[in-house]
């Protein structure tokens, strides 16, 4: 799949048209997102990245001048549409929103290893935008943005605590494995931690 | 007080009997806990330890053999006993489980902005122990200890999820900040956060 990198050399200015290249990119982002969540910021090397990638360690300054912006590209950019994530939430019963938060965050989490998370929580010693972008990913774009539209209470309060047990089950489930949660099936995971989120969302605080 | 360290040379063969150099390890060890909570453990240096005691940083070879060791001594181990803290907890009415646990977390890291937690949390990808140590932490020194003793089903499962939301809390209000989680007063914290360990701890989960 890769054999095509030579076609794609450094000194090309016709990216817009080279499907080898826009390969070669998408094969580091990953490999980037990979080897970010397994050594974290300050462990990764070039080098580690673009052998994952199965190229040669002068593409990542070609596509991304550099590990602080493939940092940049691979793990601080969203994922995914804030808005349309929380539309997804909040279409159909109220009691069953934090159902449909876990029931999310698994199937995402868990097709991507845990997708940027990972990441962002081994860099966060090593790269000063790893906390920044915790933040953002799960205060500002998601919890932030939800809790507003409901009508209770302590909204940012409760925006932090469904926070607070999100990142706790992407610690246990993704990075440090705490067996049996962190092999535990969909449905035991949302049976346990589903209502607990709900709570927090919804139910009385005080 | 650390103005005596000059009287405390590494050459010196009666430690046992001088309570300069117990002061010098002491503030080393805080100093340790404190850089590596701030940096993980790539990122701290044995100068800024040393530094941040107030020593020379021969002082940490001298006492500690050098980084590694230091890590071991200042984040590793244990700061408690958990066979003490785990009858605390079961010392009252089992309804009152979940509240116990999240004042003496709160009372504890609170008063160690964190404890060796946010070190262990930032060191995560530079040390192969700390992921190690969050476990031995969490769970097999506590809430496995604790849901062993409770009469319930799946107890693993229920000290995972325990672990699952007090490292979310950890992380929430020690290392990355997520406000209001992180300055609320611990009665606000109490509230809200309690009702869910104690529902993960004797609540059904089906």
């Amino acid at each position: 799949m890769m054999s095509d990198v030579n076609a794609s050399p450094p000194e090309s200015k016709r990216r817009g048209r080279r499907p080898a290249g826009q390969d070669t990119k998408t094969a580091l982002l990953d490999a980037a997102r990979a080897v970010f969540g397994e050594s974290g910021y300050e462990g990764a090397t070039v080098r580690a990245i673009a052998t994952r990638a199965g190229v040669d360690a002068a593409m990542v300054n070609h596509w991304f001048g550099g590990k602080e912006n493939l940092f940049a590209q691979a793990v601080l950019h969203l994922p995914f549409d804030p808005t349309q994530l929380i539309a997804s939430f909040l279409d159909g019963d109220i009691d069953g929103l934090g159902e449909r938060i876990v029931r999310n965050f698994l199937t995402v989490w868990d097709a991507t290893d845990g997708g940027v998370f990972p990441a962002l929580i081994r860099s966060i010693a090593g790269h000063d935008l790893a906390a920044q972008a915790l933040r953002e990913l799960f205060m500002n774009k998601v919890f932030a943005q939800l809790a507003a539209k409901i009508d209770v209470d302590q909204q940012d309060l409760r925006a932090t605590l469904c926070a607070s047990q999100m990142v706790g089950m992407g610690i246990v489930r993704y990075v440090a494995k705490f067996e049996p949660l962190a092999s535990a099936d969909h449905d035991t995971v949302i049976r346990a931690v589903a209502p607990n989120l709900q709570r927090y969302l919804t139910g009385s605080l005080d």
